[in-house]
């Protein structure tokens, strides 16, 4: 089974109290896909670069898996750039500088290999970009997941609205759940969230981890206690990356397949943060991911 | 086996945004005791009240198998009182007034019949008070458990420090973790912890759950998202009931037990929460307790 991805590619400048990056890989796109590469090599990637972006990190991709025959480059233009700065406690950042570059004019259109693709990742983006993507699909994809952010919900709500009712799966942080149901208890925020189209909520909560309800089940993935947390950037992206390429990988959509799912989800997020970037994602290995996978059992595991 | 409660016995005044209550039964002790009376009848209460207190909740104890005998009730005085107000988050709430009355001299003389009492929790009391309790015991307990808060870590830091390595499980949350040990990572700060006495360590975090650990060994009881939180006061504490009440019952401290301790201990403190006060830990059955739990497994249980 194959995976599309569409999501920002881009560069990421990173301080937080453990240090400070340059200019170095980040993007939605590149979390969600460097995670999923752990699970399955058949990985179709959507974005836009400019001209500054290295060809090295485009080999990356190809290494890995991933197709970039979607990824557009537009050589006199800058790639998207931000820029962040951690708080000590890591949970709050502040936005130094956000470059949209190309990505103001993103526009995908999608390679005709592209649009056979059964699982589809929809990073956060503009809603009617999401929408014309499921759009472009030659069938509808098995499951459909989407992040988004409350920068739509105060801009873009009826396109938001329209996009949301396409989807099977919202992936999206409390207050952003909150925000979109008008609810503030979770359980009442996922079961409005269900009545507006997707039939899957998953509520990301950060260092606590994540919830995912669909009809009267939930189940809880927790984030793994971590030693050392470097940098918490992308984590919810690889967070997707690892619960979509669970399900690509096993072809299974059944409640019991999500609940794994979130937990490679987790597994995967758990890496991403211990170091800067996106360099403990690209240095893992499968027995790095099995062992992590043990540690959640054990964390969850009981007998009553 | 019988445990020991040493903690408060109150009246709290409670607002919440779903509505507010006049002077009602409150305090850790109330709270610990009313939970582990779910799963134990031998219960051993010692606290100080007022004349003011009502004899009907003096009843109410007995009649939950709640021995009384420790209940200093000082007649010319009045019982500890604590009003609040929480905000529309419920996470956050302002203190409207704290007046200590009795429990400003309190100092338990334990009834001979409780210096044998095998498992004690120790309620968030002076840590001096602690100590003393711990003291009158004929022999050590099979396990104690306390509970502190930052006040006594910037006021009573040495007396705390010598409490604290006389247990075996301390339970804190997040920021009293952070301040005791020094650490901001959790891991890092449970393992500070441990080296100051208590094997055990329990972080509670609210509405994300608690996390146990242990040596290397680490346990996440998710908190269960409820429909409606009416009032979060007693969480903790009920928690705290749950859980050593479990351990009472059970009389088996390995790690395997405690695990199923946390989740009674989660499950006690998601009723707690449905109303005000104590009046849901009134009314449930061990029928809607078993049904709690059985949520807690489908909500955690997964199969990779």
């Amino acid at each position: 089974m194959s995976l599309l991805v569409v999501g920002t590619v881009a560069f990421d400048e990173i301080e937080t109290p453990l240090g400070k990056t340059g200019r170095i890989l980040g993007g939605a796109g590149t979390y969600v896909g460097l995670a999923a590469s752990h699970l399955i090599q058949d990985i179709n990637m959507s974005a836009v670069v400019g001209g500054d972006f290295p060809q090295k990190y485009l080999d990356l991709f190809s290494k890995r898996g991933i197709d970039i025959d979607g990824i557009d480059v537009i050589k006199d233009k800058k790639s998207f750039y931000w820029s962040g700065r951690y708080h000590n406690n890591m949970n709050q950042r502040d936005t130094l500088a956000t470059e949209l570059n190309v990505l103001a004019g993103f526009d995908p259109e999608l390679p005709e290999n592209y649009r056979d693709s059964r699982y589809l990742m929809l990073g956060n983006l503009t809603p009617s970009i999401q929408r014309k993507v499921i759009e472009q699909m030659n069938r509808r994809p098995q499951l459909i997941c989407m992040d988004t952010m409350n920068f739509w919900m105060d801009t873009a709500w009826d396109d938001l609205l329209e996009v949301v009712s396409m989807v099977d799966v919202l992936a999206v942080n409390e207050e952003e759940a909150r925000q979109l149901s008008g609810k503030y208890s979770l359980v009442q925020a996922a079961c409005k969230i269900q009545s507006m189209g997707p039939k899957y909520i998953i509520v990301k909560r950060g260092e606590y981890g994540a919830l995912l309800f669909h009809g009267e089940h939930k189940f809880y993935a927790p984030a793994m206690p971590l030693d050392t947390v470097v940098d918490p950037t992308g984590a919810g992206d690889s967070f997707a990356g690892g619960f979509m390429g669970y399900l690509t990988r096993q072809n299974d959509i059944s409640f019991e397949s999500m609940k794994n799912a979130l937990i490679y989800g987790a597994a995967l997020a758990s890496f991403s943060v211990e170091k800067f970037g996106t360099e403990r994602l690209l240095e893992i290995t499968k027995e790095d991911i099995q062992d992590r996978l043990i540690e959640f059992v054990k964390m969850m595991s009981f007998s009553i």
